[in-house]
């Protein structure tokens, strides 16, 4: 997902202190705003900023004022195993929530080798990327996935019954950088349909359905309609094996039920469930090994020969670690509406954004 | 994926005596022999031919003959831990690895709620959701993936650098019939653009690129060329993450390396990786009530609103299952030229093929 690039560019750290500082304004203790506030930078600066400060600062402060979010982080484990948790995070904010969930992975795996923690009555967790992420200095593979809101359909339906439901898987390498893997089971976001619809501008086959379900290339009746999953029944499969484990296993909401999670819903707690799991890497190959054969792997990938007009090979978190060197030197980029709106927002909690 | 019809009908019990007496007679002992041929006869009866009887008695029996493959099972847990285990299986035959690599994942996660087993030098273990399913029956969720023989590009790439890498996740449910997804990482298999080929017949856009890595709905082109993954790089990325954990971390073949696991290659051993895993329900919620959330969840899938044309919403899994319930009254589907290389086979060996 390429970021947003024009309007204006912060610093990072400083754009991370005024988010946490307006955090802690609206009742988040110091620990738990800065693990929110880093989910929301680490997007930014990997370029995705559907999940950073950009798009995700004024609606969280909403749902956290609102108390639709607990801002006070409350987390029960409800069922423990040598390798396995259930964790209920009693409408707590999803980042800490989260944090605890894949921290608890990772230390059962050290123990067993995997590890596997679902999170229930949890909130939106930002980037599935960042919690698999996690499992990297551990010398860990690391997944996550989520359901949420519905905005897909089964095949062969019309109705909303499913979310996006993201999941990542990140996998060490050793002088490669990390094989990072985030994707949404529908083969476009919304947010691309919408910029087609803007510019009056056919949408590739496969793309969407109207509201009766049928394909279009319409971008006009594609937001009426639905999202098409990646490969047709193969992607409804995987976001519904997805819900079935993270939303119906842990006891969390699921399918149909959701409440919006974001600036739809400012009043229904939306008991989002969500998975975590860690590989320990030892448990096959010494981490050396592993890291010189993922090296070799990688490599074969990346020189073999290039479609015509194709410029490089990528390895799936290329991309997003080039802009982050990028935006931590240049800072994130954030565009005039983005602007006034955070601008309005800190002036509205005494909290001024950094002039930049 | 539909099964082939036409041609003479065998009754399951009758097809599945003579398989098991045909491996016997090549060097299978009796229980590898079970093992499998029931994984083949279950592939035919779920209407999975591409896995069953039908396409793969002749080249095992050849693989084994030629001994490219072992015929004595030899396996080796190189790596044990509380919820893991790597098994060498000396290029012993697929089915008999995988069962004992299931079985273990099984038996690990019954002690601390999830396992993650892989195996290396291994072969061709027939369908993956074989594997899946058979944690159903313990209350657990199963899950398999496997690499294989390069049939892919990476995204902007040209060079056959992955398998179709399939993987597979069955869950049980309480009256209705369990989920179970199973699916490679490409749009569609190699026998539909051949069926395209045979009928000059245009391509869906999406499908295939050609030789130079381009787009093509033309299907000799496409057969020259290369199977797109599903959802573009999110499935290039998914087969690319199957093949670092079943192939770089098992030790076993990736990538490009692989020589053909099927009748394209009867001289170099394959050495397949494959990702056995299962989760214990009861780490999350007691069985009972998961039986009853997942009925809940599925009916109210089944009984949303159909899209225009659509004539049922499906659950992964109920094809295959209404197959199998069809084809255990109705037997076991053949095309003519099929039969004649089976009865070949048969006389070859001494065992012949059950008259009907």
């Amino acid at each position: 997902m390429p970021g947003v690039d024009g309007g204006l560019t912060f610093p990072a750290d400083a754009l991370r202190k005024w988010a946490e500082t307006v955090f802690r304004k609206v009742g988040v203790n110091a620990e738990d705003a800065r693990l929110l506030t880093d989910s929301l930078i680490e997007a930014n600066l990997r370029g995705v900023d559907t999940h950073g400060v950009t798009r995700m600062m004024t609606v969280y402060v909403k749902r956290i004022q609102t108390r639709v979010v607990n801002p006070v982080t409350r987390l029960e484990v409800l069922r423990d195993r040598a390798s396995t948790a259930l964790i209920h995070c009693h409408n707590s904010i999803g980042q800490p929530a989260s944090a605890f969930a894949m921290e608890t992975a990772i230390a059962k795996a050290r123990n067993t080798g995997v590890a596997f923690v679902l999170t229930t009555h949890s909130n939106h967790y930002g980037a599935a990327a960042y919690w698999a992420m996690k499992a990297l200095d551990h010398g860990m593979i690391g997944f996550s996935a989520t359901n949420g809101p519905a905005s897909m359909a089964p095949t062969g339906g019309r109705d909303l019954m499913l979310g996006t439901n993201p999941f990542a898987v990140a996998i060490p390498a050793g002088k490669e950088p990390a094989f990072v893997l985030d994707l949404a089971t529908t083969v476009v976001a919304r947010g691309r349909i919408m910029l087609y619809a803007r510019q009056d501008k056919a949408l590739e086959p496969g793309w969407a359905f109207d509201a009766m379900g049928r394909p279009t290339t319409d971008p006009h009746e594609a937001l009426k309609g639905l999202l098409a999953p990646i490969g047709g029944y193969k992607g409804y499969g995987i976001a519904l094996a997805i819900d079935m484990i993270s939303g119906v296993l842990s006891g969390s909401k699921y399918g149909a039920h959701f409440p919006g999670f974001l600036a739809d819903n400012m009043t229904d707690p939306t008991d989002v469930g969500s998975i975590f799991a860690a590989i320990d890497i030892d448990s096959f190959m010494d981490l050396e090994d592993f890291g010189r054969s993922m090296d070799k792997a990688m490599g074969e990938i990346r020189s073999s020969r290039k479609a015509q007009g194709a410029e490089r090979i990528y390895i799936p978190g290329d991309i997003e670690r080039e802009t982050r060197t990028r935006r931590l030197q240049e800072g994130i980029p954030m565009p005039e509406q983005i602007v006034r709106d955070l601008t309005a927002l800190g002036e509205e909690l005494g909290v001024p954004l950094p002039r930049v």
